[in-house]
């Protein structure tokens, strides 16, 4: 287990492949002296992309659907990195092979698992993941209670090439929860992307947060689960017409209480990583209303 | 019913919905004029989209999914575009409230609901659309042999504002069977787009047609269905790794023969738009293979 704060030059990781801790308001200098191969290949023929920089396009972003759970499982690499690093935001138990097949078709090296939270609904495939592919880290907030190889938290920065993912803490659904967001820059995928686990679902939330609504309009949310069939939306929707969002504070809350109990799945029984306590959290709500 | 090959001025159509008999090798001169409203606005805070192209984002691209018969709806926009038009690929019966409540959300106007071919599996929203949203102008092939406003075949285009979708003819899984792809040109998509209904799915195929497979390897492919979870692949991914493309001829007609029967849904009752014998359709084998 190794505190992400305190490692930003660790030797344990690759000279393109790192953390570094993430300061919003000021530029970032140290770190990205490391990763700054910047090779503006022609895209490769076996990738897709989705940014809309004026750049070459280097993130390849797969979408991928867990039917039973309805979880969504985001591959994410920087294919203009010789090495195209690649990372799985909440990979499922039963889909970790179909996973790891795509990223060895797709010739990209997979350095990280992260978790947005402990899932009640259904068992991570970190763990599967780090027994079949050697070297991977695993990831999750260190407010999670959970265990990982590294624990982040708000103001922290994975690095994966030269593109990279904030991490918002956005507690609600429960104290861990954390959103990655892919960076800010010229370089970065544009219009950004937040991945919200539970923090936000397409026209509803888990619990909630409102700091994802710090993030521009046009934000891309890709949620941990969606139930209606929805893949995406954006933080200027979900202000606009996500039913839970869009209440005052009392309704909110209303809503909330009679929605506390969570979902347990029938594979409950796997639930190594989950801690006692975390279905208890209880988010100052009125605290997060006045964020 | 029209037939669209010869309605190339229609007056049927607004100015800047329209189609063009789209001719690949040559330029496209008349039909652009009333169509090159270009207007590079910064992109609305309300929409997502999925171009890579150097210039303003214009397309607002929405992957829509129902579960019970794991198909793909999607949904398209020319966001750029005052009247934003938009339209519908594949949409089901079971969820049109869903997708006419995601336009409406997105202040688009709905203007054609295309169908890649005659489902099998599930019951098409056209109808129900067209009931809902007045003015929505269905489409398919003709070689569909079902009932349209619109019908299309290879060569022709579907516009919608300065976008446009080109048909290509990819008979197999039906002889009706049409792939329709985002346009080529600087305002267009990039990567472009296939949605190839159930001529290929994600390493899989209906039945299958290599015209799509002379498209660039960095196309998009988005399937009618999926089952195993994936939501987009790329030619040159599918190319290499569809387990049945990849077989020679004979492997392939083995495949293809032992799955030659149909999936009938439990919805079976309601095929008022499917006609008999397009299931006995049996393609040239030799012939697509050797395209």
């Amino acid at each position: 287990m190794l505190p992400l704060r305190f490692a930003k030059t660790s030797s344990l990781f690759s000279p393109n492949i790192l953390f570094s801790n993430f300061s919003p308001k000021q530029p970032r200098t140290t770190l990205l002296s490391l990763t700054t191969t910047k090779q503006h290949r022609s895209q490769s023929p076996m990738a897709s992309s989705y940014t809309t920089s004026s750049h070459a396009s280097k993130l390849l972003f797969r979408q991928l659907f867990e039917k039973e759970s309805s979880t969504y499982t985001y591959l994410l690499a920087d294919i203009s990195h010789p090495d195209k690093p690649a990372l799985l935001i909440d990979p499922v138990d039963k889909t970790v092979d179909r996973d790891l097949s795509v990223i060895k078709e797709l010739g990209l090296k997979l350095v990280y698992a992260l978790n947005t939270h402990v899932h009640a609904d259904h068992v991570t495939g970190t763990g599967l993941i780090k027994s079949k592919a050697l070297g991977v880290k695993s990831i999750i907030s260190k407010a999670s209670g959970s265990k990982a190889d590294i624990f982040v938290g708000t103001g922290d920065t994975v690095y994966f090439g030269n593109l990279f993912l904030e991490v918002r803490a956005t507690p609600g659904h429960t104290l861990g929860c954390v959103t990655y967001v892919t960076g800010d820059g010229p370089d970065q995928p544009n219009p950004r992307m937040a991945f919200t686990g539970d923090a936000i679902l397409i026209r509803g939330c888990g619990r909630t947060d409102f700091q994802i609504f710090t993030l521009p309009k046009d934000t891309l949310i890709y949620p941990a689960h969606d139930y209606k069939g929805f893949t995406v939306s954006t933080v200027g929707e979900e202000m606009q017409y996500n039913p839970r969002l869009t209440k005052d504070e009392e309704a909110f809350k209303n809503i909330m209480e009679s929605k506390s109990k969570p979902v347990i799945s029938k594979d409950d029984g796997h639930s190594g990583a989950r801690k006692s306590g975390l279905w208890d959290a209880r988010p100052d709500f009125q605290s997060l209303m006045n964020l």
